[in-house]
C-alpha cells in the first residue's frame, strides 16, 4: 500500500457515514442481459442517483444468469465416480457431476455436501453450484470470471453515466467454526480489497502486526443486510465508504493453502 | 424462528435503506467506567439520537479496558510449557502463558501464533489476547462475558433514555481459506443474531435448504467498515436493519465440532 493511502486512512473521513442502499426492481435476470443498463434503468426509476466512488455490490447469482451460467440437470450425465459419490453422500449424482466440473480440488465429501476449490481458488461448499433462486431442475454455477463481470458492470456505468465507482460481485459462503453463512467478495474492479495496518502504530505506538482487513469481504457481508433472499433485490449500493482505488483480482482474496495458518 | 418472524422477513422492510454511523468522541476507556453511559454522552455530544431498534456495535476492546481486562507481561510468570512453546514458535512466552489461561482448546501452535478456542468456545488466533491500542507493555483479553457486557450497554440505554436498541460486541478473526481478517459478533444482546431461511421458498418454489445467516457477523463486519483502527473509534451504531429482537448468547455463533462440516 503506498504511502499516499496510508496516510488518507488518519483523514476526516472515518467519522463519516456509511449508507446501504437497495436497488429494487431488477426483476428476474435473463441470459444476454447487460447487466449494468439494468441497475442504471433501475436507479434511474427509483430516482436514485448514482455517484462517484459508490461501490455496487451485485450478488452473484444475476451475474450467472446474465451470463447464461445456468444448467438444466437433466441434461446433465453423471459420471461413474460421480453416480457412485452421490449414492455414498445423497446428493443428486447429477449435482455431483457438475460440483466436479467447477471444481479444481475436492477438500471434504459428506452427507449432501462437497467442500471444493472453484476454478477460481475459492473454497465453498458444492464450488459454488446452487440450486436456489433458480428455476426447478436448474442450477447455477459461478461466473467464469467474476472480476471480468464486475468491470463490465462497472465500465458501463461509466460509459452511461460518467461516473467512477467499484463494482463488488458477492455470493454466500459457509465458514469453519462459525455457525451460519457470510456474504463474500468474488469479483472485483475498482477497490483495494485489503485496508492494510502492517507497519502502521496505533496510538500507543504499538506496531500493528497482524492487521489486514479483508474490506471487500466486509463491504459483501454488509450489503448482504439490503439483500433479501426472498425478494429480489440482488444489488446494493454502498455510499460513504473511502476506500481505495485499484485494480485487484478477487483471487487474492482466496488464502494460498502455503500460508494458511488457518487452515 | 417464529412463525411470525419468518413472515416479517417477507416484508417492505428488505427495501429499506441501512445507515451505519460512527459514534465519535468517547476517547480512552479505562477500567471502571460505564460504556453505556460514555455511549450515551458521546451521542448527545454528536447531537445524534438513539432511536428504538437500532443496533450498538462495540469494539469488544473498549468493554474488555472497562471491564479491567487488561494484562501487564511484566507481572505474568510464564509456565514451563509457555517458556519452552515460546521459545518454539518465536513468541513471548509471557504472552504464551496468557494465551493459555485464555484458552480451553489450542487448536494450533506455529510461528508467532497460537490458534486456540476461548472459553466461550470460539476459536481465534491467540485466545483473542491481543497488544495492539492498548499501553505498550499490556495485553487485552476478552471479555469474561460478552453477552452480559452487551445487555448492560442495552439496559444503560433502555434506563436512560427509554430506547430498546440491540446491542453486539464485535471482534476482529481470520478465517481459513479466505485473506484478510473480518469483524464478528462476540457478544450479543437483543437479537437474533440468524436470518434462517430454511424450510421457507424461493420465488420457483425450492427450499431454501442450507441458508442460515449470521446477520451478527454481518453487522459486525458492517460496522467494522465505519471503525478505524487507528482512529478511537470503537462503537458504530446500524440503523434500519429489520432485525428480530431475541435474547440469544453469541455462544451459538461458536460452531460444535460435531456439526462443523467445514472444519
Amino acid at each position: 500500500m503506498a504511502k499516499e493511502t496510508k496516510r488518507h486512512l488518519f483523514g476526516a473521513s472515518a467519522k463519516k457515514r456509511i449508507e446501504l442502499i437497495p436497488v429494487v426492481g431488477i426483476g428476474e435476470v435473463e441470459r444476454g442481459q447487460n447487466l449494468g443498463k439494468l441497475i442504471i434503468d433501475a436507479c434511474a426509476k427509483m430516482r436514485f442517483k448514482i455517484q462517484d466512488r459508490d461501490i455496487i455490490v451485485v450478488t452473484h447469482k444475476v451475474v450467472s444468469k446474465a451470463e447464461g451460467r445456468v444448467l438444466e440437470l437433466a441434461k446433465v450425465t453423471p459420471s461413474k465416480f460421480a453416480l457412485k459419490a452421490g449414492r455414498h453422500i445423497k446428493k443428486d449424482p447429477r449435482h455431483v457431476e457438475v460440483v466436479l466440473s467447477e471444481a479444481r480440488r475436492l477438500v471434504k465429501m459428506v452427507r449432501g455436501l462437497i467442500l471444493a476449490e472453484t476454478s477460481h481458488g475459492f473454497v465453498c461448499a458444492n464450488a459454488g453450484v446452487d440450486q436456489s433462486n433458480v428455476k426447478r431442475g436448474m442450477v447455477v454455477l459461478l461466473p467464469r470470471k467474476p472480476d471480468i463481470s464486475a468491470r463490465k458492470i462497472r465500465d458501463e456505468i461509466r460509459k452511461t453515466l460518467g461516473r467512477e465507482v467499484a463494482v463488488i460481485i458477492s455470493d454466500t459462503f459457509g465458514r469453519p467454526w462459525r455457525e451460519g453463512q457470510t456474504d463474500v467478495a468474488i469479483g472485483l474492479s475498482g477497490i483495494d480489497p485489503f485496508r492494510d495496518y502492517r507497519g502502521m502504530k496505533d496510538q500507543y505506538g504499538y506496531e500493528l502486526a497482524a492487521s489486514v482487513i479483508n474490506v471487500a469481504d466486509e463491504l459483501a457481508s454488509a450489503a448482504e443486510l439490503c439483500m433479501n433472499k426472498l425478494d429480489r433485490n440482488p444489488v446494493v449500493i454502498v455510499r460513504g465508504y473511502d476506500y481505495v482505488t485499484a485494480d485487484i483480482s478477487a483471487r487474492v482474496l482466496a488464502r494460498k493453502p502455503s500460508r494458511d495458518l488457518f487452515r
